[in-house]
């Protein structure tokens, strides 16, 4: 399919406007819209957080009559069911526009395809596929969750040059800079949920709630950041409720292993409604991960941004359960004995390795930020 | 000193003309050269190779007449010196120039102020430090020769996110990609000379010359690129010259202790006019690093690509020898017993390690490219 200029104009503007809505959408998607009519925009909109309107019915609500005959741009498919807001190809139809674009179909088995049906049936020109990858790369926990059955899983590391992640002594703060350690904070604020250990929030003493004062976060309607979900593995409950991780930020789920009895449960950590138990089975005496992501798709969660230990890393890495690194690197070398940032069998030949490749690589004050997925096969 | 808009712009254009002599100049200094006469460029050159005219040269040959009156903006004070040319300071005098303005005073003890004093005697209104900074840049490693008597020094690692550069079973090739290391290619030309050791050369078969087909290096007058001088420290006199190091690129220097006679010297490695035997003191039983690199910027050595392996690489770390890091990073894990960039001392404060800092960070196909100096103080 051969698309205009302007076509791709108002797309990219669509995606554009999605992005807005990183912070605070989640479990939803990051959804854009435009309106056009005779090559001018008269309405567009985002989706903002869930509950709220969908990215085209802000659209369509700016641009009142004379969304009749226009184009609508929207980077997901148009819902076709009754949610917390009604369908907006249905809205769509209402309000006349004559074209639909859409970037990419809706994996959500309650859309996948009947939004565009809707909108074809009503006599919609409809488009599908201008800028496909962009509008993957604006929910990639959503699709994870929608087309695996498990969130998309981003791992985190802090380390040297020299792949450390302590001295040897233990002493790890601060190895990178205040900038790097800003820049945590956004993504954390990005992600819906933050996975770590009981053994990283006893440690560390550990918040891993999202701090918004100095970094660029949109806040939800009522003023106040969303806190992404923090699921601590805690397989043997050893977490009281005392830790600063209950004392501020939102929601706890802790991970237990299934052989745990509700007297347990209701005598440790706090209770109050900050706090659910999750119980996942276990495997060669660890929490069976594979189990808990497909638990935690069934909860919702799109996307997970795991700080914890080399442990967890090394486990998450080895079942190939990452599908994002994160790295923080700082010019330093710490030499003998430090911490490796993970324990791995060694690997007997360099084609063995999985493909990865870096993505992007940023400079932040003294450290640099980088980036990398899975290559393409 | 407020400059003007126009006075940047025009040595703008020269620090940009001095870049392009990068491949070739050594061991003279980049300079580039703008002649401007109405705010119109009526002429600009930059230094191209040893015994070609300087950049001012060039600039006043094209500009002609038009000179007379004209602003000359140079990156490096004018030399006043008859080296292989003449003085620029005094071309400048005869075109008729009526003002000069110089990014940077020359640190080198010929000239050190005495092309200023030269313009500034015959009636020339000269101006000193615009764009200091950007041209020092120009030059690490010749203002390095003349300001610390020693080469400025890029350590080259190419290693995995976890600080290896080879697994366990010594297999390192390919760690990094093609792209990775057709960069390699162009850094290794961008230097005055590259610093091995006879255990790379002999391990890795390694030639050190710079195989520049694909990539953009500017050649020399005549056509070929210039290969740089290859410094290989080899204490014991390993090589026997039958090597494919030998068969290959420029200038050759072995390094050897100065235990060795002259008979030894003249029985080992080959002897035709490509390679020179240097001595060096022992220091407990290695060769005398500091001593090493006083003796080659004697020899007007400018800059070292140290291209060896871990020994070498901790042996000037430790020392605090290292100007700056490039390293290539592969999104690679080696996992356990892998071969660390550097076998270096534990280090018990995070405190305590030099403040490094990030440059720099590039994505070259699947890896990154890094660079690091020291933080300013």
């Amino acid at each position: 399919m051969q698309w205009s200029v302007a076509d791709q104009q108002f797309m990219q503007q669509a995606l554009q406007l999605a992005q807005q809505g990183r912070f605070t959408t989640a479990p939803n998607p990051n959804v854009g819209a435009v309106v056009v009519k005779d090559q001018q925009v008269v309405g567009s909109g985002y989706h903002h957080q869930a509950g709220q309107p969908h990215a085209e019915v802000y659209a369509l609500r700016q641009a009142g009559v004379l969304a009749r005959g226009a184009t609508c741009y929207v980077t997901l498919e148009p819902c076709s069911h009754y949610g917390r807001t009604g369908p907006c190809a249905l809205a769509l139809v209402d309000a006349g526009v004559s074209r639909v674009v859409v970037a990419m179909l809706d994996p959500n088995p309650l859309v996948a395809g009947k939004g565009i049906a809707l909108l074809q049936n009503a006599g919609i020109d409809v488009q599908v596929g201008l800028y496909e990858q962009q509008a993957r790369a604006l929910n990639p926990g959503f699709l994870s969750r929608m087309e695996r059955q498990r969130p998309w899983l981003k791992l985190k590391l802090a380390c040297s040059l020299d792949g450390a992640i302590a001295l040897a002594n233990g002493e790890s703060q601060w190895l990178t800079g205040p900038e790097a350690r800003a820049d945590v904070q956004v993504e954390r604020a990005a992600c819906h949920a933050i996975l770590s250990t009981a053994t990283t929030v006893l440690q560390d003493q550990a918040r891993l709630s999202v701090r918004a004062e100095a970094a660029p976060i949109t806040p939800l309607s009522d003023g106040s950041v969303r806190q992404p979900v923090r699921i601590i593995l805690d397989r043997q409950l050893k977490l009281t409720g005392q830790e600063l991780l209950f004392q501020s930020g939102g929601p706890i789920w802790l991970i237990h292993s299934n052989q745990h009895t509700a007297a347990e449960l209701t005598s440790s950590a706090a209770t109050d409604g900050q706090v659910r138990y999750l119980a996942v089975p276990e495997e060669n005496g660890q929490l069976d991960l594979k189990a808990l992501l497909a638990l935690l798709a069934e909860q919702q969660i799109n996307d997970l941004w795991v700080e914890a230990g080399a442990r967890l890393a090394s486990s998450l890495w080895q079942q190939q359960l990452v599908d994002e690194l994160i790295v923080y690197q700082a010019p330093v070398l710490l030499g003998a004995g430090a911490q490796p940032l993970m324990q791995l069998a060694r690997l007997s030949h360099l084609k063995d390795a999985p493909r990865w490749q870096w993505q992007q690589a940023q400079c932040l004050g003294p450290d640099v930020k980088l980036r990398a997925c899975l290559q393409e096969p």
